[in-house]
């Protein structure tokens, strides 16, 4: 029984590079079933698309394999990395991308990948080193057998429980921030470039121009303008401060 | 024997949304077949959109289930609903997306969805509610054991049998309209932005920077400019009328 | 056996041309593997898509069929086309596209499509014409079965081997050119918009804001600047010359 892989990276959907990663994996498992959750994590920044990830994490199959690329560090130090979490596995490097995901796992093990393929390119690990591993243990391969050694888990300690930045801006300037909803009281403020917001429930709640924020699809404080852009209208990017 | 399912929303393909709504189909329907046909449709307006959808619905597969998500009033009063319109079951909100389609079919039914998921948030119906009943009816479920209960078609009787606006603009910068070109005479000519333009058959047949219009692959009247941007040239948007 | 389809346009992800062409192809052969390869192939040229395509062409599937459309001149003179390269098929306009996979090639063979759907609209071939073509191929029909006709390979002695220009921009402002870096002396200089730029081997080598040039990872010669845009930070653009 085949595990279905999942994609998570900041490629974009422009260029060649998703498609030639799909191309590697169907290279391994032509069967295999792939869905792309999402081309537009927040580039080379490995820390608030951790916070996402993390997010988003509890809705994907309970037998995904995902395969995320964020990795600014590409051809540097960094170790590739396979991580269980919950009985999930996890493929990409060890820059962070994981750490919240790992932190919030009841169950967790980890492996570091030593095996290499034959050509791998300096730029494009995701294609040629990622691929490959996530679609072997997508075809039901164990990790050991992978290539993979197991090692404990590269901790950050330093970094928090919950993000209270800004970690990605959708198409209609909603500004998805790193902190838990359930973790915020529910009536708690929201203060984002010196405004304060109160909450809503809904988008249809809220006369049209006025900023709040509301829980948002997968559980995040999200700060919107009802029908215009919270971006534009409180001066917001990734990584902009929220408290 | 499954049938295809197809997507029309205006979620764009960046963020997790459409990621997560095939998620959510694959979790009732592993072995479906999704195509999306369009993630951009006319964002926050369904009126465009309909006429979009009804245009090029006559070449999605006969069996199709169409899921169908441009919902600025989620979270709100509107009705979400089941159509079947010549064979084919759309999926979507009761925000008039389905209108055009509807007035436009010989055999047409119609249900209300009854249904609620276990968890449904209050922003993303697309992949709460309408993924899983598109999926049921894709595996063959008929509605009535899919959460739906039959209704009479909600009319919307002001809304014309063809749009006289631009409803999509695509990345050349042509400008499509809401009217059917077997509706209008081979000789006519529609007045866009001021200008009068002449019916070419296609773009090889124009000098470089020539405005005209033409009918498109989707059967509806285009407005283009060759080799150049229709929408900056005339300075047309979406929702700008033409006779 | 079916063969996988490997799709590379000039549409975007935007509208409803890659959904519409990937229905047509599952109108054919429900069943068939569709891989995106590239989108946004570099629109209106098909000089720049073709020295691309020839480079991403080694590592996709043996027995892929590709269907590639960039094609501005879609309505007029040019002939449609099936070339056999290595053993990969390729589907798409004469229009020069298929020029430097051809002059690589070891085996070679090439055909006309004589075949024409019943509706055929003048400027969408890339689902009438080109899919229905390519999934037939996908299915195993050899071309003549499939309505083409043997004919010469249509030379363009005119065109270089390597063409010495920016042909994409990606995301990040990376110039890829279409010198191929193994044909390159590994300590040569490349000059662009004035500025003579030495090689490197990652980005993690280089400090941020320097220019350089590198292999990327389909062997063409590409300028970046570490964590900037070498678009911006040179003012390239496709079709700039390089040396």
């Amino acid at each position: 029984m085949n595990r279905p892989v999942v994609t998570f990276t900041d490629f974009g959907h422009e260029g060649p590079y998703l498609g030639e990663m799909r191309l590697a994996i169907a290279a391994h498992g032509p069967n295999l079933a792939v869905i792309d959750l999402m081309a537009d994590a927040p580039e080379f920044d490995p820390m608030a698309s951790a916070y996402l990830l993390a997010a988003l994490l509890p809705r994907l199959p309970a037998q995904a394999v995902v395969l995320a690329v964020v990795d600014p560090g590409v051809g540097g130090e960094r170790e590739p990395l396979v991580v269980e979490a919950d009985g999930r596995l996890l493929v990409g490097p060890d820059n962070g991308l994981f750490e919240p995901t790992m932190r919030r796992a009841g169950g967790l093990r980890c492996w570091k990948i030593v095996w290499r393929p034959d050509r791998l390119s300096a730029t494009f690990h995701g294609r040629d080193l990622f691929a490959p591993v996530a679609a072997r243990l997508a075809l039901g391969t164990p990790p050991e057998e992978a290539g993979c050694e197991a090692m404990p888990w590269p901790r950050r300690p330093g970094w928090p429980d919950d993000l209270a930045r800004v970690i990605y801006i959708d198409r209609y300037g909603n500004c998805v921030t790193g902190l838990r909803a359930e973790r915020v009281r529910p009536d708690a403020r929201i203060v984002a470039a010196g405004q304060v917001l109160a909450r809503a429930r809904t988008f249809s709640d809220m006369p049209a121009g006025t900023a709040f924020w509301y829980a948002n699809s997968s559980g995040l404080v999200e700060i919107a303008v009802a029908r215009g852009s919270a971006a534009s209208a409180l001066g917001l990017s990734v990584g902009s401060l929220v408290e």
